[in-house]
Formats: C-alpha cells, structure tokens, sequence
C-alpha cells in the first residue's frame, strides 16, 4: 500500500483484476479451476481489453480460499501457491537458474500493511554464497530480497529505491509482495492475486512513471498481492446488493423454509442483483448503479473524514498465517531443493 | 475486548454510554464542558433509566477529540484526561494515600485489543518500594499494574484472574483500562471513556457474575476506555443516515451553493434524521428505524460470515498515542509529583 | 529471572544444579544417558547433601545440547525434553487428567528474560472449554497459562500472584518456565534443565518465603529453565582454567602435533585443572582456588561496576528456538493428541 | 555489525579509535573537553599515524558518558551529541541546505545489532515534501532515511545497496549509524564515536573496497557509532589488568583503609598497569602484554567455540534509549526549527 499523502485518492484504486471481470466475459477468463475449498480463476487482460478494465496488459491468477489461519487451509494454500507460481515461471520462459530479487513493499510497522516486509523475513536469500564463491547446494538459485520501506518513513519514492537496487543487483527477473486494498469485503485477507502486469507501490499518485514492471525494468516481473483493507463505501455498497440479493431470494422461496439457510449462502452473489427489487428496497438509491451509488457515498463521507479504510480486527494472526503462505510459496516455487522447515 | 468464543455476541455490547443517551434527556446530563477541541460530557445513569439505556447505575464521563497522532491535541487530550480523573477521584473520596491497582485487560498481541496491556506498559509503579520498605518521595502514592491476558491465551476467564490478584494485592480502588467497541464510526479512536460504573471483559458471554465492579469487589472500580473498532452493520447504518440528512440538507439549500461545505459539515446528526426524507432516499429499508435496520442487516451479513468488527488501518499508529495518553493521563492523576518524562 | 533491585546479587545463585555436583559423586547421579548428540544426566539430592551442593531437595535433570538454531538439533532436543517430561510426571504420579497451569517468569521486553513469556505464546490452553463444557476432544487435559510479569513492571512480588493465581484456578499440578543464569559459558543457551526442587523468581532476594515450590503449594511443581545469561566473573574463571587445561595438555603432547586439534577439544574438562600447572601459569592467582578467584574478581569489579550479567550477541534468535522448543515440548508431554502443527 | 560469514574474523577489528590511542600521543589529541559527566575528546589521525593506529584517516569524536537510561543523562548526550555532530558540519563546510541522506546499518530482529534501524525510525524525514513540490517551513533542509539491512536476510552486500541508493538519491553527505564492538568493558553502551573517516560495514571481511566513505563516494561520510557488544577475550584480558591495579593499590595503599574506596575508583586505570605486579600476581601469564594475552585467549577459547561476543542483559532497555539519543541528536543538528517532540 505504501505512502498516501492524499488517502482519499485510494478510492480510485481496485487492486484486484478479478473484481472488474464479469463471468460473461468468455474471452478473457481462460480458466477456472477448484482444488478442495481453494478456487483458481485465470484472466488475460490484452490490448482489446485493457481500457474496459482499466486494468495493464497481463495474466491475473486469482486464488480465492477461506480462513487461512486453519492449519490445513494455510498447507494447501500454500501448495497451491506454490503451483501456480511454478506456471507463471514457466509461462515467462524463467529458468531454475535465473537469478531472481524479491521485494517486499509496504511498511511492517503498520499491521495491515506489512504483508510484504513480513514475507521477505520468511525467504531463504542465497545470493551472497553465489556472490562469495560459497558452494551452494544443487536444486538453489540465486535468490535475494529486499525491503524498500515506505514513503514517509524514507523521505524517499519506493520504486526509485527499487530501481536503484535492481540496477546494481542485475537479477534476472523480480517478484514484487504488497497488500491490497480490496473493492470487495468478502476477499479482504482470502485471496491471493498473482500476476506478471507489474505494480504501483502506492497508486493513485497519478504517476505512471514510476510503477514497478517489465516494461519499465525489462526483466518479467511477478506481483504478488492480498488484500487486507477495504474502505466503507464498499462496505456499504456491498451490503446494499447484499440485501437486495435476500430479499429477492426471500420473495421466491417464502414458502419453502426448509431449504433456506442452505440455499441462501451459496445463491448470494453481490455481482448480479435483481435491478426491480432493488429499486422496491432501497426507493431513489435503489435507482443507482454500483458505480453511482459508491460516488454518492463518497461524497458525503469524505466532507465527514468518514470514508475510513479498514482492515479486521484480528489482522495481527491472520497477516502472521498470510505471510507465511507467500514466504514458503515463494521458497518452494524458487528451489526445486527446498523442503520447508 | 478481551477473548470472543462467539463474535457474532460482539452485537449486543454498546460499549459507550453516550450513544445510548439522547440530548432531551436533560436530567440525564449532568454537565457538558469544552477544552479547546475537546468535548466534555457527563452523564449519571441511575435507577430510575438504568433499564431506558441497559446501562449500569453510574457516572460516565465521555472525552470526545480529533486526531490524537497530533502532538498537540495529544498533549491536550492527557491533560483533560488527568482533570477529569482526579475529579472522578474526589467524587468518590479517593484519598492520596489510597493503594491503586491498574488493570490492563486485552491483547497485547492484537493491536486494536492492545489499549490495556500497551497503557499498563506506561505505568509508574511504587508498591513493591512501599512492600520492601524502601523509602519513597513524598508525592507518589502506592501503585500497583497488572496484564490478566485474555482467555484464548490463558485458559482463564480474565475476570477471575483479576479477582485473585484483588484479593491478594488488597488495593483500596481499581482503574481498568479496555479497548472497546464503538457504535459509531465517528468515535473510533476518538473517545474516552471514564465511568464508575465497573466492566465486563468480553461482555455479550452474558455472564453477569463476571462483571469487574463495586458491587462485586467493594471498592470502587474506575474503568477507562477507548473504541477501537466498529462492526459492519454500524458502518452502514451511520452511512444511511449521514446520505439521508446530506439529502435533507440539499433539498433546503438548493439555492445556497455558497454555504454548502461549510454548513454541511456541522449540521450532520446522524442520530436526528428527517424520518420524510428517509422513507423517499431509501424505499422499504428507510420506513425501518435504526435497530430495525441494524437488525436486518445483521440477519442478511451473519449467515454469510461478512458482520465483520473492523479498525481503521492506521490503528498501529494510533494505539500507540491513545496507549501514551491513558498512560500519562493515570500517572498525572495518580501521584502529585510525577513530572512527564 | 525477573527483578533485579540489586543486580549484584544476583551472584549468589547458582540456577543449575549439574554445575554443582562433581562426578565422583557416584551415590548423586542416578543416571546418564545419551541421544545422539544429546547428554541427559539425573541427579537425586536428599536431605544428606542438600547442604553440600546448597540446592533443595529434589530430581534434576539436565539435557545438554548444541545449537538449538539447527533444524534437526532443535527437533531432537523436543523429543527429548517430551520424554523426559514424561517421566517426570510418570515418577510425580501425575495422571493424564490432572490439569496443569503453566506460568512463564520474566520479562517479554528483555530479551534474554523471555524465555517465560515466549514458551507461553506457545503452550496450548484447554482449560475454558472444560469449564464452559466444551466438548474437548479425548486426549487433551485441562490446561491453563500465565505469565505474572516482573517487579519491576508490576510493583508486586511475582511469587504472590503466582500464589493468588494458583488458589483461584486449583491446578492439580504446576510448570514454571524461567530464564537462569549459568555459571559456566559453556552451557548458555545449550541446557535444559527440568527439576522437581521448585524455583525462586528472583532468587538471591535472601526470601525463602516466596519460594514456588510442592512445600509452598501443596502440589508438584516442575521448573523448566534454560541459562540465557552469565556473569564476567564466570568468563573470566572459566578462562582462567581452560588456559591451564590448554597448557598441560600442550606440555604432555609437544611431541605429536598430528593429534593436537583432535583432542584438545574433547580433552578440556574446565572442571578438572592441574593445579600445579595453574600456580605455574598463574603466578599467586593460580593459588587459589574457583571460589577465591571468583571472589576476588567480584571485590575487584563490583566497585568498578564492571561485574556484568550478560548474553551472547545472537540472543534473540536463540531465544525464539528455545521458547519454541520447550512449548512443543510441554504440549506434546501433556496431551496424547498433540501432533505438533 | 551487519554480516558475519566467519565471526572469528571479528576480533581483528577494533571499532572505536579512542581506545588506540594513548595519552601520550600528544599531537593527535586535539582536544578535551567536560560538560558535566560527559567527556569528550577529538583526535586526528592523518597521513603519519594511520598505520601506528590501524584506523583510517580523519577526525574521531568520542563522546563517554555514564547510565543512558537516566533521564537527565539521556537529555545531556543528546544536547553534547547535537552539538558535536553541528561542530562537525562546520568543519567539512556542509551547508544548512545541503541534502542527507542518512542510513540505519545492521539488523532490526537482532537487539545489539538493531541501534541503526531503531534510530533510523526516529529520523525526521523531508525529502519527499521537497520532491513533491510541498511547501516546507524554512529551517528544515532535505532529508532521507534507509536501512540497508544485512547481508543475512538480503542476501546482498550492505555497502552494494548503500551505493546504489546514494548515485539514485544523490545527497550531498551521508551519515550511518551502526553499532559498534568495543575492546573495552567499560565502553559498552556508554560511549558515541562520531568520525568522517567513514565506515566499514561487517568488517573483518577484508574487503577494502566495500567501505563507506568520502574515498569511495565523493561526498562527506559522517558516521556515528555505539559500542554494544564485547568479547569473551576483552573481558578476560581487562579483568587481568584491573585486577592487577587493584593489587597494586592495594599494596601501596595498605595502611590508609579509609581512603581506599574512593581512591580506588578513580585510580584505576586498564590501559596504564605495573608490569612488575602483573608478573608477580599472574606468573607466566603476567609475562605477556594485552595483545600476546587476547592472543593467547583467543587460540585457547576459539577452538572451543567459546569466544562468544556478548551484550548486556539490559540491552533492550538500553538500546531503546541510545537509537532515542542518536535520532534526536541527528534530527535537532540537520535542521534549525525542529523542536524535540
């Protein structure tokens, strides 16, 4: 997430690829795939597309779970983790000896916001035995990681750091580890979103010189990210369609109470209202689209300094379970040799 | 906060008294003062409203600021937090001799649970000096503080740990200090809360007998609290009703462009909308009052896991002031002599 | 360790046992063992020697190790505090339903006072399910934790709420986990040592009284406890003789330097000088003996205020490996069900 | 301290210049001063003495002072450390608007090692207002702050990242912090070292072309300094030579046992013993001079493992204020207007 000198400015950010596609978009999901409670949606976002999305050029892997402070979701998360990165790696044409420099963005002294710097603790670095001519066991690569700090913690723009340190370093290609903001409460700390499209430390800014990806650095470069905060007006708005979702489903199956807490979890999805019950429900606000309706409520919460980005209470042990996921992810992705300690 | 076998419970706790307290209550409303931007509101629950408010006979006075990661304000805020203290001491015939033990519930792993432990850290302690019979400065009297920890940690309910340390420290008065949770989003992280009226760690497990108070201890308990988070279904709530009152406000001054930023932001009272205006903005859901709505939206978020208690992402930075502030604030109050390091 | 109102006296005491008794001792070591490059030595004092070796009554055993950083090593070392804990409850007649409370001495701000603190981040709590009737899975026993904290960040004597605790909760048994202080650096974070003899918070207080031991409490107490810190004085006699060890075997092995490094190392038994050579090499201090020598360190240092307690330089990484390996230790020794996560 | 690959190696080095130098050296002594109990003394090595030394050239600034943990001490360092560090921009002819970038050496997980992150966290930063085009108060010049980290968990050479992100921000001077290894017990903790002669991070490595200095940068290089840790030899061999004066006094001084304690204090004096008395209380090892002695000990303790570096077990207290100390005294001396908060 990085600095925000004007936090208002996040609302126009939406970290997350998968939240603008729509399922109807044949040709631009290229799979989907479920292993156990965990859901993998691949997209490519091409030239055609971009601009629809106002999303950059690249592959999105989104990988949707539940609570990963369970001990077997957080290992098979992991493992998933794990294999879609090898794809990735092997998609970009990255071979096992490419040397690769992970950075961890955001700052570790802000809960929410130390995902990255979190996850660098757990990577195993190996570049220095390469560099000092230290016999490094076969099935390593050359790997090192860096934490570039936040804004107003530097006095310094992180991707200028970032730049200068690939420039000496020379690696072959980057990963790149920051926490999101979400635009939908039900994925805040619950997906992963892997993708080669690069990244904004701190977007927003309006400043497309200085995101972090290949076109800029010339090397593939791999951007890992959760989201952990989210901000009312999605709070709000997704309640709305929420409501709304109920109160259809309600409508059409008053008469058959047995079915209906089964039924109702899986049938919600925000995405796809009933547009007439909306309007019954919800009178003049029911008229707005999505997109109305978050700029309505943006406009009377920021005046107010309502307008909050919040993060869930028990962010401190579910960032502890999330980092660890990538760390090892990254470890056993990296190095055919590793076996996790 | 302290432990949540069942979070979903979190709901029924109001924490904060002057939510529940409207402004008409006149006899309810002893005092209202102003220190520069701060707000100071004292209110006696007793016998004859305790049941109006489901509040405990007491005295509960609120301190109500803006931002407290302000040097300034911070500065403003302890010294306001000290005054009201000490007159809350002398209410209830505290001398200056008489024993203190603080108590600080919550986890300090969690960092919008951490006021208690984080506040305790702050704490000048002197009963070991007076127990050793080593001499001490007059000026100070006999402190004791102390961390229970929270049951997902111990194993214990919290309040029998603070009840055996009662027993065998024998203090002449307590001062508690807990995080708490907010039922409006304009008080996160920008109210204390000081009342006589006792606590109840993890309240909502609907355990009367566990209640940390007077009436169970026979001394008195002075509790101090700041919210530190807020759920879902108070997020959306104060939002309807800040939409509707910015809607209110338009249509009477469609006219007047030229005072409209500045008024708005004044005239907003969430807890006083036009009842009109509401039903026309918001259809079915706007002839419902505010626990109607609450209730329907807790019914629609609960089954599908997303009534989520949330805290602003700066939360790190902030517990850290609030944490110093309390701290300084019982010292100041406390002993004479203590001149702020 | 806990508080420290006059840190110098912290040399009178002597935390591990081992360090007292000498081999020729036949009648006071009940056994030795080894598994793989784990040492495991129980000693019996009784009332016949308790006074020689100045230590109380009981069964100590000590489990003598190397770098706990090393993954397998740290492995290893769970195994085999798991089985001893084992046998020490098997010999105590303690059943697999007897509930257990576990309490972590020491500071978690200093690091190498954490030990406490850290292992009970660790330990597994069961205890609330019982008493709310939880349905608790067959295999666990009741288990509570707690960490009292310091004197010096409290104002109250650890002992006394320790006591105060124990009354309220009725444990049918006890753990005390406590950092100690070696008086040999060979053994700083290298040694385990389980006893059956209770523990001193703070010892050198000169108050037998606070002791937390079976003759206070009326139920077992087992002490688990690692040295994390030692003394200059010890640096310096330890030095003192593994010169003189160096020297006498350099003068009987001139001849064969092929083997020198091989048995120097294991040759070194500080322990067992020469004294002959010690006079020799020392001048008028090699005359005296262990206890002179460390006495006239001590007169030299005290008053230059150079008597330091100190902790090797990678304290904090260590104490993270050891803190983990005695909470898996005690989880796994307490409850049959425990497959370590 | 950065790095340790081989940790043997850091016993070549010998971080503070002050304890090189003999009062005899008349012309490199520049000056001494007192302000109250701090001491402080500069000496110059140049072109002449920088072999005799084994220091590099430049101005060494060595501030002593007693407990930093006291409030009024902690308050006089950071005024006398203030003053030194504007002292030294005078005499490199740094301009009030000239550009620093300062970084925090060594590892933030490790608490001797963690006194240039720590204070780098209490370092006022500008620069990016400036960048931004931000309007900044007069009396603040433009600053940055970074920590490197170490080599361990980067996997990159320290001074390769400090470069790259020296050419990329292009200050117009640089100051590091690091902590120190003393060869002195009586230094740790209590000493600050200031010197343009540049540092060297993760010495001992014997690679001359990673320093950090105005050689290899082209702009001033202020660096600031605490000594930490200490070794296993330093403490023996400064043990010897105390005890030795104590002896010494003893036997001059037999008949004046009301002065002894209070002369005994002042007198003695490590670096300035009877070589006479050492023999005679130290036999053959009183025959060997400070260097043959660590030497010897060296060869003794290395092969056992034993030469531990070590810190006090206060470290943690005591670093928190030190990294206090040294971000205050940087951030008052950069800029005109900062008034401590």
């Amino acid at each position: 997430m990085g600095h925000n000198i004007d936090s208002s400015l996040f609302n126009i950010r939406t970290d997350l690829a998968i939240e603008e596609i729509k399922d109807e978009d044949k040709n631009t999901v290229v799979e989907k795939k479920q292993n156990g409670n965990i859901n993998i949606t691949s997209v490519v976002i091409d030239q055609k597309n971009k601009d629809l999305y106002n999303k950059k050029e690249g592959t999105y892997i989104t990988i949707e779970f539940t609570d990963a402070t369970d001990y077997n979701n957080k290992k098979e998360i992991e493992k998933v983790l794990e294999e879609e990165l090898k794809l990735m790696l092997n998609k970009l044409k990255i071979s096992d000896e490419a040397k690769c420099l992970i950075i961890g963005l955001g700052n570790e002294k802000s809960t929410p916001d130390s995902l990255g710097p979190l996850s660098i603790n757990k990577i195993i670095v190996t570049n220095h035995f390469f560099e000092l001519g230290i016999n490094v066991e076969e099935g390593f690569r050359s790997t090192a990681a860096f934490n570039p700090g936040v804004m107003g913690q530097t006095g310094l723009e992180t991707s200028d750091i970032v730049f200068a340190v690939v420039k000496e370093v020379k690696p072959d290609f980057l990963i790149v580890i920051d926490a999101l903001k979400a635009s939908s409460i039900d994925r805040i700390n619950k997906t992963v979103q892997i993708t080669d499209a690069g990244i904004n430390p701190g977007s927003g800014i309006g400043n497309n010189r200085k995101e972090i990806s290949k076109d800029v650095l010339n090397i593939p470069v791999i951007a890992i990210g959760i989201p952990t905060v989210v901000d009312t007006v999605t709070i709000v708005n997704d309640t709305f369609n929420y409501i709304t979702n109920n109160f259809s489903y309600m409508k059409n199956n008053i008469d058959e109470p047995k079915e209906k807490l089964k039924i109702i979890r899986t049938n919600i999805d925000k995405n796809n209202v009933n547009e007439e019950d909306k309007k019954q429900l919800f009178g003049l606000i029911g008229n707005l689209n999505d997109e109305e309706i978050k700029s309505l409520i943006n406009e009377v919460l920021i005046p107010l300094g309502y307008n909050m980005i919040v993060t869930p209470k028990e962010i401190d042990f579910e960032i502890e379970k999330l980092s660890d996921i990538i760390g090892n992810g990254i470890n056993n992705a990296l190095h055919k040799k590793v076996t996790e300690l």
